[in-house]
This record gives C-alpha cells, structure tokens and sequence, in this order.
C-alpha cells in the first residue's frame, strides 16, 4: 500500500469494466466521506450477513458502531473479515435497449478485519469522530457519552486491508443501429436531498436551525 | 413460510429493539418493491463481499442480473447463500446526546440460495420485469433483449427463504435530564430525488419527456 492508492489485489480488483475502477485514496475516501450509511457484509454462524450501519472514515479505517447487546456488533468486536460497501445513487440510465439500462454511481467496496476499540478514550473519539462524519458539525453541540453510555457502546475499526472504488457517468450508450429508435432517452439524475428539518417538540420555537442542519449535504 | 409472513429464523429474528422489526409480506415486499438498489453479500473465494445491484422482487423472490463475464454473477449462477440488503433512509434523527442519534430508515434483510435462471424465455421475462421494476413504465417502450444480449447476461433468482424488516420512524428519544440542553433536536429530512431528466444527444429535441420519467418515485 503506497500513501496515495490501494494495491488492487485479488479480492479488489475490477474484472468488469475496468475503466470504471479507481484504487488512488483521493477517489476512495471522497466517496466513503460523502457516504451516510455503508452495507456491512461478514460471514456469521448462518452464512452472510450484510446489514446497513452509519460510519465514519478515519485515515485508512473505517469506524463502525452499535449497541454493546448486538449480536452482531459483537461477531465484529470479536474480529472477523468483513467488506464495507458504500453506494451514492446518482442517476438511472435509460437507453433505447434494455441490456443497456444502467445506473450512475459512485461505489467504494473495502474489504479488512474488524477489531473492537475498547479503550474508553478511544472509544469515546472514535464516537465523536461518526457524529462529525454524519452531521459535520453537531459534535460540539450534542452531550458527548458518559461512561455508562459508553458501555453501552461498541465501537469498531476495520483498518482498511484493500479497496477499489466503481464510478460510472454520463448518458446512456446505445448499440448505433438502435438510434433510430423513436423514445426518450437519457439520464433521470437522483440525489439524496435534506427535506426542511423538523424540530422536536422540547425544542423552543423560537430556537434557530443549526447552519449545519439547514445546510445539511451528505449522501451525494 | 404462511402466505402473509416469513417465519422469524435464527438468522432474521430482530433480537435488538423488536418492536422495530416486522416480518409480514405486505412490509417486507412494499420496502423491497420502493427500493432501487440491493446491496448483495456472500461469502467467496476470499471471504465476504457486498455490492450494490440493481434487482427487482417478483413473488416470493429477489432477481439479479448481470454480466455473463461478470465473476460474481458467475458465483451466484453456481448457488451459493446470498444476503439481500435493501435500505430505504429517511432522515438523521439529531438527538441531545450523541448517544442517542439514529437514523430514520426502511430496510429489509433477505437471506436464500441463489440459482440460475437459463432458459431464454424465463431469462427474458425477468430482465422484463428487473426493468419495469426500476423504471414502471420502461419496459413497453425500450427495445427488448436479443438472442446474444441474453446470452450476454446472467439471471439470477434468490427465493426468498427468510426475510425481515426493520424500520425506524420519529423524533428523537432524549434522556428526560437531557430535555433542558439548550440546543436544536430533531429530525433531518432525507429523500431520494429525481432531478430534471437529462435527454441524450440522439433524442429529438421535441420529443416529450415520458411521464414515467417526469414522475419517477422509486428509491423513497
């Protein structure tokens, strides 16, 4: 592993359209920061289990955390392969044929083995550290864990061992001799838009929405 | 397995906070039919992997489909346990304490066997309907699969052998000594949206956009 890419390996590599890889960090971190949830897959004792979980980049790992009586946390604290998969929808992709449907997006598969942070120092970064990925911003403001709080948690890191990142972009591309076909065709853009925040009921009317709430722009 | 509900197994009983779980048909089959993309698991040759895929449910079943040439798709043709997981996110829910931050969101974990769809017609139908799925109204309009797409493609059928849901809605769930913290809580809206469709080159510049385009809901 070089400071700037991931060695493609052969869990990593991109067989299929290999034009749409990026292995560099600049491309596989840019996604996984723009991220909110990841699809945490591991092999438990009933085969594979692929679950969504909220995150957090760190330098080359991925932070990861639940409740201390999740069975599944817990098949992660106690370390195990796992691959952290992290999708931005961008767009569908209407050709004039059906074989050529297709998506854009931007994709990140990371692939590493889970250990727990159990130190409570750590710990309680780590926590602090997924809060500020997933609302940049709140962590001054929310009440940070207390110790009870904490063992309630677990936190885990998974160091990332190989990653590749799949991008696809643009209009659809259609067989020439399907040209003529008379239908629309093009691209219907999707973004993961905030909607207008909704206070909840202990909160004074006349308090003001954070800047980092009313600008919200993760998940694209 | 009774015609309303998939029975809770080992591997998709909801054992943290149950009340969020369900396993009727009528939710399991409305998140998998409001979703665009599936986030596929399974164990190969070197440990786990999830990828993202575009899928479409039909009856008791998840169908995938792919690149012949495609190494994972040639993994799921053999039959192998695939996790099928689809999430719906709804919102960031901004509690006082980090602790207690969550997410609002609908997602559905399946768990099956996968196997090969071969025969050309059924291997048809299914693309069909993998595509009605993600664009309703699609289908009549695009020009069908030919003799060598097909053969170009993989199908892949995942019966549904255990399913769940899980979903999260409201406010945030504040310690009743935390209520008096002086900042904003609540709720972040999160939707997937459709942007203005984007026609390609080839497309005439008077031709309208279908209104299966203009009223695209999938993903939310």
């Amino acid at each position: 592993m070089t400071d700037a890419a991931f060695d493609p390996s052969e869990r990593s590599t991109i067989h299929r359209l290999p034009s749409r890889g990026a292995y560099d960090k600049k491309t596989v971190f840019d996604i996984l920061d723009r991220g909110i949830l990841a699809h945490v897959g591991f092999t438990g004792e009933h085969g594979p289990v692929v679950i969504p979980m909220g995150y957090a980049r760190r330098e080359d790992a991925v932070l990861l955390h639940g409740s201390a009586k999740s069975r599944l946390l817990g098949a992660l604290a106690k370390g195990t392969d796992v691959c952290v998969t992290v999708t931005l929808l961008d767009g569908l992709v209407l050709a004039r044929s059906t074989f050529h449907h297709s998506m854009n997006y931007r994709s990140v598969v990371v692939f590493g083995r889970s250990r727990e942070i159990a130190d409570a120092k750590e710990k309680n970064a780590a926590l602090e550290h997924i809060v500020e990925h997933l609302v940049p911003g709140r962590g001054v403001d929310a009440r940070g864990a207390n110790d009870g709080e904490l063992d309630a948690t677990l936190v885990i890191e998974v160091p990332i061992q190989d990653a590749s990142a799949k991008i696809r972009t643009g209009p659809p591309v259609d067989e020439s001799r399907d040209l003529s076909i008379d239908i629309w065709a093009g691209v219907v853009p999707l973004e993961m838009k905030p909607g207008a925040p909704i206070a909840d009921e202990h909160t004074a009317s006349d308090k003001p929405v954070p800047d980092y709430v009313r600008d919200y722009s993760k998940g694209r």
